[in-house]
């Protein structure tokens, strides 16, 4: 019963979903939704990303959290039209939430759509937002046992990037082991090593995505 | 509607969480509730306090993971009773799933138990498992906004322990705003910094944990 309710939820969830997917085709935005555990770097990247795209490419960003606005308010400093969505104890975004921001973002002056989920490994992974691409930030600090620990969310992804590479001289962390226990569970996943402060990386993170925009 | 159900569950929780407290007292065993994001390093923790408290305290050890049985058998191997216990799916422990665990392990062999919840920032906080302490692990790599991100799980803690301070030189997290943003949502929380390489603060750590055991 308690199963059947869930299965409800997430049906109704698809569908809504689809419809924001629709939404964004017809305007011609291709979406990304950005998942990690808090503190992986979600922010950040989305930073560096305006940063290489500016001039080439017209971004918006939606940014989910629990609380506050200060994500919204670091985005909003690039000059990039973003909506915060505060789920207010809810651990993940919706595509029904997802929808009110999509609504009230200026579509037509955008071609890609950050949508950065609430820092969760686990809920977000089950809750489709309309998005074409689902893109997994993990970090060198988190340790490389988080696919066998969280399962789905690597299963979905269709990019993993590893950030904070530059930590990687001070921490214990088996990259090869961490890319095959995500290969093993994920077969056609990309995954990018990134650093945020270096820059390491971001310009193949950038490339693979404007070829997944190119493809659509 | 929604609401009144999600008080259902969290009253029917809060009953069977003071059942396992009663349960815990007469044994005479000390349950701390340990949360954190994925990879704060929890289960270093406990392999740490093990270590300092070898000997003195006899303690056991409860692990929650939504998969997987890593961190049981990393606990395992100090010769200590553990539980691991895999949600499929959820994103936190709750008190039945705390009972089903309380009830298989060796209760007159434990003075203290630790139970580390799943990696999670959010659900935990809203799920009384009979503790009688709750302990959250941040650590320096997530950044120092977090308590302006995760309220409720800040605010609910006895005691805040700052992680992997031996990074502090490698990142930006401003020690004191990250303290003082604790305190404004949780005046009477202890915040100690600790490092599970170095082993700075582990003694701090360990003295205030029999101190709390003390008082009970």
């Amino acid at each position: 019963m308690k199963i059947k309710v869930l299965q409800d939820i997430l049906d109704a969830n698809e569908q809504i979903a689809e419809r924001n997917r629709q939404l964004l085709d017809s305007k011609g935005v291709f979406a990304v939704n950005l998942m990690s555990s808090p503190g992986a770097g979600k922010t950040s990247l989305i930073l560096e990303t305006i940063k290489k795209l500016k001039g080439k490419t017209k971004l918006g960003v939606i940014e989910g959290d629990v609380s506050s606005s200060l994500d919204a308010e670091r985005i909003g400093k690039e000059d990039v039209p973003v909506i915060q969505i505060n789920t207010g104890g809810g651990c993940h975004l919706d595509a029904n939430m997802a929808y009110s921001a999509i609504d009230n973002i200026p579509l037509q002056d955008i071609e890609l759509l950050f949508i950065e989920n609430v820092g969760n490994l686990i809920c977000p992974a089950e809750f489709a937002l309309g998005e074409h691409k689902r893109v997994v930030v993990s970090s060198i600090p988190e340790g490389d046992d988080k696919p066998f620990k969280y399962p789905l969310m690597f299963h979905r992804a269709d990019a993993v990037l590893i950030n904070k590479i530059d930590l990687l001289p001070y921490l214990q962390f088996d990259i090869q082991a961490f890319s095959q226990a995500i290969k093993g569970i994920n077969e056609k996943v990309e995954i990018i090593q990134i650093s945020c402060v270096t820059g390491q990386g971001i310009e193949e993170w950038v490339s693979w995505l404007l070829t997944q925009i190119g493809k659509r």
